[in-house]
């Protein structure tokens, strides 16, 4: 298997260093460096947000695998290292690094260029072509210790974007002792992880701790000597303006794919902009392979395209392309679970599969524990299914979701239906689980509707 | 469906109650009618040890179904009285009820009379036929009792039996401030649920709280003026004796199935005694339903006789016998897949599906959350496969053991390989679980030793 292959991985993020262990693991001869333009060795982008918050005391335990790491390994880690351009003729990059270019060849190239954060139309945001010092978005480890500092020094603050993101930043503003508002422009939070029904739980949970408006968009910041006064939002259905008095803003918006280097050498971007990929991360073109933030694969249930976005997804990706790379074999899942799973105040969320209202669905609010044991905690689950009750996709809030919901990834990858599934043994005993679990009990509800039609 | 039939359940515990509950849920007009021999209407037995604990703090709490619940659903629910004879060509029962006897026609018959707690041959515990005082088993709220109340006046007691019961109980008396010794005839703890090297870390933990003994054997007590004063035990492999001071004995060695009416009617017994049910709950003899302790049914994954043990068992099948001879349909899985749990100070174990040495296995020691986030806990997770990599059990210890072993039990229903299974998107957030969970890390381990084949 080993013919001394060079492997070129543009982006040494979650994605990029996996797909690097990886191909090191399968081949060990071959060639691997690592184009990354920041300055830091991988880390974990999700764990920035605890460290704003202080969960984690220090930033730098998140990079996961150090320089040193990489060179024991035999990887070519080069930091603050710019990828300008493919050549797929020559089969050679260019990359920047202090301000000198210089090529570099490849026998397989695997792109693992991320995401940016994306910047919705906010007046006064933008000078010079940068952010104004005060609004911030979080996508690295500067931003997290820039944000840390900034908070130092602020009493109030607005989030735009009431996702993930914006949501685990609200909670760790508020631990810095900030009045925290988060503005989101949809009519519910959470939008793209939960039902309405089901993010209302949460919403009902974080507006205890901090200030939720929904269905209004910010307009404009306004400043004052260098500094963020307040920030103007206006209401979607009225029109109608306020404002709200901030030191501090942070967008949490989405993210844009970083795609400019595959667009330029013609590889397949989908409507959306982003690498298509199949199951083995191959891209449109030959040798060259695609994985994490800046790719599309399909979703496993309705295998419609979607777009990655989930560090767990990346990690896998790497793995596949990475033995691909090296020359091994590795073919990820049919698409995509989409399992995905936060926090809020003590409060856990987690959803997987496809979750749209043309599907039958049942919801149950239940209990972690048997009525008679004390301590028990609410889970709420909401499970959706085709018409013939084949499992498309669960939500849940509450005790254990996280875990309760990786019960329904494998029910969905085993391709379970209803009716089977509300007959699983689960677990039971009284200061642990109750005898009928809220994931099978759920199911007796759309087992019944089912029947109805 | 209503055809007005009369429905008679011998037996009103968890399966005996959910059996007329689904009964009276099929056919509104059927006449249902359960005899108990106790005085306690619906409870969770599973629930006893916990009052000892007083972690539950009422005992009369474990009712989950009170005498009033039953009077209003129409079920017809006599407490105090024990069935003698089932005669199936008249297709009545005779009962007796405080010293008087009376016979009850039925159309379908549920035989829910569960088990009783085995006792070993240890001398000097059994005087006049009954046990003497200071000697307890726990089967019943009066066991639960008599035992708190005996606990009050202890200091010392020794516990027959490490497997799931006895270290609950072993739990409950040291939460009552007693030295606790648990002595096990087996080398290893917990014997029934997890293989040696598991049952360590639950051994190794509880040990810090409560003395175990293994591999010896309870061979007699002595008492004084009618007080129990030692618990004498032998060494399996020395045969040397040694006594250990005690106040109470509780024995938790197993249980004996109650199948005396069974088998006097001729009902089909397994070599081990249990009456053999069908995923329909169906006995060998027409109209007649057998469900709960009493029971054997095949494993899910093995097809070998299995019997049941397990109220989370119990209640599935009262759902299916109660329908089914209310004259609706409901059928089981095919097979138990004996998906169990508990936890004994603080740690979680759970196990499901078959375990054996001949399989293949893999064995994976992880955390509950990324290394960099702070509070992790251990997590260990062993999983066997066919030499296909088909799954067949699991078993864990640690951080969310029982919804870890769900997602197992979920896996094995769908028929998942471990190699699609190792590929389970889990859900990942820093302070809920890491990008890789220990439940698919596992896979690759067995994965990897299968491609070694």
């Amino acid at each position: 298997m080993s013919d001394g292959k060079k492997i070129v991985i543009i982006g040494g993020g979650a994605g990029g260093g996996t797909a690097a262990q990886f191909a090191r693991k399968t081949d060990r001869k071959s060639k691997i460096i690592i184009f990354e333009k920041g300055k830091y060795a991988q880390y974990s982008k999700c764990g920035l947000p605890y460290t704003i918050s202080k969960d984690i005391d220090d930033i730098y335990d998140l990079i996961e695998f150090s320089n040193e790491w990489f060179l024991k390994a035999g990887i070519d880690l080069k930091l603050n290292s710019k990828v300008e351009k493919i050549d797929i003729n020559k089969k050679k990059i260019t990359v920047n690094k202090d301000n000198k270019t210089f090529d570099e060849s490849y026998d397989k190239l695997i792109i693992a260029t991320g995401a940016k954060p994306s910047i919705p139309p906010i007046k006064n945001i933008i000078e010079n072509d940068k952010i104004i010092s005060g609004v911030f978005t979080l996508r690295t480890i500067d931003d997290a210790k820039n944000i840390s500092i900034y908070c130092s020094k602020s009493k109030k603050a607005v989030i735009v974007g009431a996702g993930l993101i914006g949501l685990e930043l609200a909670e760790s503003l508020y631990k810095n002792k900030l009045k925290v508002t988060v503005v989101e422009a949809l009519p519910d939070i959470l939008a793209n992880t939960l039902d309405k029904d089901m993010s209302k739980i949460v919403f009902d949970n974080i507006t205890k701790f901090v200030d939720v408006i929904t269905d209004h968009i910010v307009t404009r910041v306004e400043s004052e000597s260098g500094k963020i006064k307040k920030v103007i939002i206006k209401d979607n259905k009225t029109g109608k303006e306020k404002e709200i008095v901030s030191d501090i803003v942070i967008i949490a918006t989405g993210l844009i794919p970083q795609t400019s280097l595959a667009k330029d050498i013609g590889c397949k971007l989908s409507n959306k902009g982003y690498i298509i990929v199949n199951e083995k991360c191959e891209t449109s073109l030959k040798d060259i392979y695609a994985i994490g933030d800046c790719t599309e694969f399909i979703n496993f249930v309705t295998k419609n395209p979607t777009p990655i976005g989930l560090g767990s997804i990346a990690v896998r990706q790497g793995i596949s392309a990475g033995i691909n790379a090296a020359g091994g074999s590795y073919t990820l899942l049919d698409g995509v679970l989409q399992t995905c799973t936060s926090r809020f105040f003590e409060l856990e969320i987690a959803a997987v599969g496809s979750c749209n209202d043309k599907l039958i669905f049942g919801k149950f609010n239940g209990s972690s524990l048997p009525d008679y044991y004390p301590g028990g905690k609410q889970i709420t689950i909401k499970v959706f299914t085709d018409e013939n009750g084949k499992i498309m996709g669960a939500q849940a809030v509450g005790d254990n979701a996280a875990q309760r919901i990786n019960t329904y990834a494998a029910a969905i990858l085993g391709g379970l239906d209803i009716e089977k599934f509300r007959k699983l043994e689960t677990a039971y005993a009284p200061p642990v689980a109750p005898t009928l679990d809220s994931i099978t009990l759920v199911c007796d509800i759309i087992s019944a509707k089912l029947r109805r039609r």
